[in-house]
């Protein structure tokens, strides 16, 4: 781990640290192409979910309740959306681990051409339940992967290799705390990271299913008795990437079903976006106040 | 693997085979919500590949050569594009394997639901190669996972499953034989599986690295001596998936870099959409073969 938390978003790649050329090739955009140190130097908080659709709603809504211009998408790929409202970027990273880890990564590699510092990486996602109701908000306090162990899988050369999914403490207890304070269903509790939507995730409406509904309901408890209260399908690469660039992060998910009632997600439209829409609430009162900015939207 | 190659797509869960209702969250389809017999029946073709934007252009594209309608986006979620163009449906898959299984679990659940039968699978995609000069199309003939292993690694109820990853070989071998027709620079070879675009596929330009140039070359090297061709994020799960469902499957990727001679794509960008068409320029031939239209687009 990089002990650089809070200072420059560091570059530990020593060979690529010789260049002075990058193509973010997944973004389009090349280091020499713009003035990254200008464009996103003052960055501070970098937001991510799964959806385009999504990021891009979050995007425009946070320019309007900040008060300033509807954010451009910056991406020159039809890979990831990036918007930028003031101090904060928004992108969003596709569905699962590998598609994740090249945002992060060429993230990671902007944000240090651009020269930011004192960055906090937030992810702001859908989940399954893991013995809570729809709706409520997970604040992870750490990532399992599919073996039930807090690390990211990687294979490097050949080789598996574990590094620890573990996320900021102070960062995820502001943001408890905050969450009461805002009166949304909020619980911590361990995020568990599949690799896969159905059989990795112990459901039973899947193509495939060589498991019985006593085996899943074994699984989900046997979660449940880890601490886990959720289910998606990036935490352990996105705590476990942040915590080795030593960059403040964490997770926040709402649920949309309580996976020991059921499998499928059939909750109503409009209570999908209410539900969608609470962990955006949370995030963006947490930055306003650490931008200094009132609830109402004024400056202190 | 379920023996029924050329039958009707399967439906391997006996859970879900009891229920009447399913609703592919992903592609925001309901079973009972259209006639899926009635649309989709007719499909014999399923062409994936990573990016929206790509496989829209291939559906209009080939649209026009068969002489149809544009074809419209059938899906109603914003995680994937799905367009159907007589017996050929074009889906995206997004990066990695999370992602692509996602695609896959749903759009088999959806031929099953529509009683099609005799269905191909193909992806169509971009990769890294691995001796061949860029712009080589590279026929599959097997994929291999972050350990050099012919398998798709998948974790259920906490415990670490494989399933072999094979390909069709006499479809492999006719889209051989097609491409030399072509007069298509093409190669057969294995497929290498990585989980992210950087340090799983021994890169040295991204945000970390931890092994040298050395370590590259030795590693790519074994590869190439293990006879994989290409490097790119969907194989496995792909080989391994429509195998247990007994779905005939090819997968046709263009190389954009010899990965023994640097690591960033910088093809420039008329060459670039030339090579990104080879692919599609193959598989459609082929399509239009077992179709029965000539080349010139006459119905034989």
């Amino acid at each position: 781990m990089a002990d650089s938390t809070g200072g420059k978003v560091p570059l530990l790649n020593p060979i690529l640290a010789k260049e002075s050329e990058d193509h973010l090739y997944h973004f389009g955009i090349t280091r020499s192409g713009m003035d990254l140190p200008k464009l996103f130097g003052d960055i501070k908080f970098v937001c991510c979910g799964g959806s385009a659709t999504r990021l891009a709603q979050y995007a425009q809504q946070f320019s309007k309740e900040i008060g300033i211009e509807d954010a451009k998408n910056l991406s020159k790929s039809d890979r990831y959306v990036m918007y930028k409202t003031g101090p904060v970027l928004w992108i969003n990273h596709g569905m699962g681990v590998p598609s994740l880890s090249i945002m992060m990564i060429e993230t990671i590699k902007l944000l240090h051409y651009a020269n930011a510092s004192d960055v906090t990486f937030i992810r702001l996602g859908t989940s399954g339940g893991v013995g809570v109701q729809p709706g409520t908000v997970i604040v992870s306090n750490g990532a399992v992967n599919g073996e039930i162990e807090q690390s990211h899988i990687q294979y490097i050369m050949g080789k598996k290799v574990l590094r620890p999914a573990v996320l900021d403490k102070p960062l995820g207890e502001k943001l408890y705390a905050l969450a009461k304070q805002l009166n949304l269903p909020v619980e911590t509790g361990k995020t568990f990271c599949a690799d896969d939507f159905y059989e990795g995730q112990a459901r039973v409406d899947g193509a495939f299913c060589e498991y019985t509904v006593e085996d899943k309901f074994n699984f989900l408890r046997r979660l449940y008795e880890n601490g886990v209260r959720n289910i998606e399908m990036e935490s352990t690469c996105f705590a476990a990437m942040t915590r080795r660039a030593g960059i403040r992060a964490a997770i926040v998910c709402v649920t949309l079903v309580n996976r020991m009632e059921g499998d499928q997600v059939d909750v109503e439209k409009s209570l999908y976006h209410e539900f969608e829409g609470r962990p955006f609430k949370l995030i963006t009162a947490f930055i306003k106040q650490q931008m200094g900015i009132e609830m109402n939207g004024d400056k202190r």
